[in-house]
């Protein structure tokens, strides 16, 4: 039981793209907004009050692919290519333990708290002590054990379904079947994932498409491009299926993601920093009704998970990648909400400020000097924009204040400390180190027990 | 003059690229760097002592491209397209002010200083209130009226000459000769404009290659393209001169400006999101031993004045373009301080930390949290890649705390709020008109007296 929260005369709310407003008051009780009006409401005793005349309220975002405990490895050998940096990540992260995932996690869950991330689709080693990072801040996730490797397909996937319903007694925490993609998974792996889903009602989170060279290959192997395999072959294209990046996605590969009701994570910033090229068409995905979400992908590649950055990166390489601008402010806003909720599947409403939808919002400083000046008319572009993340005031989840500034932030910061502190005793051990395979997930962890 | 600084016993010190490291103290004296040791002198009795044990030390960046009060268009139409945006750009600024244009200016010299920025060259009408603004904060600024429209070249040159003269009072701020464009100035005007800078030993500012069209209409006009017009026919190329943009510049034109020993100033964000598309071609004017600068360019057009977020988006964006990663995190930092510091003609020093050098520095926490874990190796990448810009804590230019986090941002805060009600008076009296022609600049306005 969380206690009703008011906010109260906001300044501006932005109930969702395209809705914006002056002057409302927002009631959140038991999880969810049960009222929005002018006149606010009686509120009961236990009630806590926001006074919203300097606050903007937005929906929350939602990052939609992250690999967060790589907070560990933000700024270690990230000008070097692609596969020479992979090498140097593998071979640290042969050295993972609970420990430093658990505290990597807290480190990147502060960042998304207090950046205005209310949940995250999460792919990455020791997801219980990811699971449990998320749970003790209050933030939504997406999460489950990687399935890659030479590991035995069928058992695999069992073991995502069994971690997913061992997350059933934290709160707003759930699994996903996480495979890493056609070219480091078993193809069985991919099949039986994408149908196991479909009957847990589980997204499965698949990197696809990422490279020129992953598409020549699977090209060359199988005839047929990764999308094209997955639908054609692998029978692995369903609506809970989320395709990430898909930078080399081929336009008659569009027509298959739409039919089946997929989803694609468009992770702009990682693509660049790591020089993947290509183009995700955003424009032709939203034309044909695919589902477009955003991500930041993980701190070693992006170097933050900071989703009004990556709204603001996907507009602009968006732009430049079609020479006009057709991709503006809202659809990059609609991918990192309501786009992102839908991907992950999470609660009907979230993405959006109704009545009635989970009380998932974030509270922007609406004085704050480097978004001025601040208007109605304007609010989408000074969020997508402008503003860098640290402008949010407030982070809600659930109806519960998971990130307050006044209250939270020095607080977070000395922790933060201690926590870099570990971080960089564990990278001193390990770096220089190199490793040409990548490190075998311990799929057969123990399930999560609370 | 300026009681002395001593930053001690720094968590870390990054001189310039490829140079950092731990423990040190720095000593600000006379608007200088005198001592850089382990061992702190003893400082007089008036000094004043910055404890450095949670502080990173780094070069000022310099934004060497901005119309910095265009924050009062900030996310004002900046969904259209180029030509549209522009028509009501030039609706709005025909009915500029002074009173306005000090306004606007002072709002962005705050987030420019909240944001590590020491200076900025500037290109916006009523210069001398610019001027004034960025003084009254303590920053550096290069700045002149822009010579554009139907004006007599000749004039036009002699008045920011003697612009640049009036400025003599102001510290640290001194005169460019802003010349619009080859398309929007007439070419005398060009040419003159490079003499005068050279003789006077201003820098010479001018907007070109931005666009295909820009590159097309020059072609189709006079038979070559924009920077071989201003080498070959205008001599307007020496190393005064400064070219803003060059995303459609041609490969043998690069040695046109390496031989003239011109810079180029690197705006990514900015053409990403009004889409020009092109290819600054960073890697190959390095290679020929160009000098690089970065700026952001107005806010209406990125919306932001912050070099943090401008140095990671070059990098971003070359790698996006060299389909490789050749471009590195030092390559956007030497851009955005030796590089902008040198094409602005700052005294030498400015962009590196080292004895005798100009006192211009940035002081960033070293335990913010959303640069964690940060590393004697790894902190060009955090500054690149993970910082935000709202990690300073402390912006000091020649010697003097221009930005003290703890001291001003409060006090920030509410200035800019109430300089934001005034500029969106302004807006909103005008918002949604159009003008199919740019205003013409007060060319002939009163020089600056103090």
């Amino acid at each position: 039981m969380t206690e009703p929260i008011l906010v109260k005369n906001l300044r501006i709310l932005l109930r969702r793209p395209g809705r914006v407003e002056t002057g409302a008051s927002i009631l959140l009780e038991d999880g969810r907004i049960t009222w929005i009006g002018e006149q606010p409401p009686p509120l009961s005793k236990t009630g806590y009050v926001i006074e919203g005349d300097t606050l903007i309220a937005a929906p929350c975002l939602y990052n939609a692919h992250t690999h967060s405990a790589m907070t560990l490895l933000r700024g270690y050998c990230d000008d070097y290519e692609l596969s020479e940096w992979l090498q140097y990540m593998w071979a640290v992260e042969k050295h993972l333990t609970p420990r430093i995932v658990r505290e990597a996690s807290l480190l990147a869950a502060m960042e998304m708290a207090s950046t205005g991330t209310c949940g995250f689709m999460d792919m990455y080693f020791y997801p219980g002590e990811t699971a449990r990072a998320a749970a003790s801040l209050g933030l939504r996730a997406r999460l489950g054990p990687v399935i890659m490797g030479d590991v035995d397909p069928y058992k695999a996937v069992e073991h995502s379904i069994y971690f997913a319903k061992s997350l059933k007694g934290l709160k707003n925490i759930g699994g996903v079947i996480n495979v890493h993609s056609i070219y480091a998974a078993p193809l069985d792996a991919v099949t039986y994932a994408a149908e196991a889903a479909r009957q847990h009602g589980l997204p499965m989170h698949i990197h696809v498409s990422e490279t020129r060279r992953e598409v020549y290959e699977a090209k060359k192997k199988y005839g047929l491009f990764p999308v094209e395999l997955m639908a054609k072959k692998l029978n692995a294209l369903n609506k809970y299926t989320v395709l990430v990046h898909a930078g080399w996605i081929a336009s008659w590969e569009i027509n298959l993601v739409a039919e089946a009701g997929a989803s694609i994570v468009h992770c702009p910033t990682s693509n660049m920093k790591l020089a993947t090229a290509g183009h995700m068409p955003a424009y032709e995905l939203i034309e044909k009704g695919v589902n477009l979400a955003l991500g930041t992908d993980g701190p070693a590649s992006n170097n933050t998970l900071n989703m009004f950055l990556e709204m603001k990166q996907m507009v602009l390489l968006q732009r430049h990648s079609y020479w006009d601008t057709r991709i503006k402010a809202r659809h990059a806003l609609q991918a990192a909400t309501t786009g992102s909720a839908r991907a992950m599947k999470l609660p009907r409403g979230c993405g959006t400020i109704e009545e009635g939808a989970p009380a998932d919002l974030v509270l922007i400083d609406a004085e704050d000097p480097l978004i001025q000046p601040t208007r109605i008319d304007n609010i989408e572009s000074t969020l997508v924009y402008a503003a860098t993340g640290r402008e949010v005031r407030y982070t809600i989840v659930a109806g519960k204040i998971v990130y307050d500034r006044q209250r939270d932030w020095e607080r977070w910061r000395r922790r933060a400390a201690i926590i870099a502190r570990d971080l960089n005793r564990f990278i001193e051990r390990y770096a220089g180190e190199k490793s040409p395979t990548p490190p075998t997930p311990r799929t057969y962890e123990p399930p999560l027990t609370q």
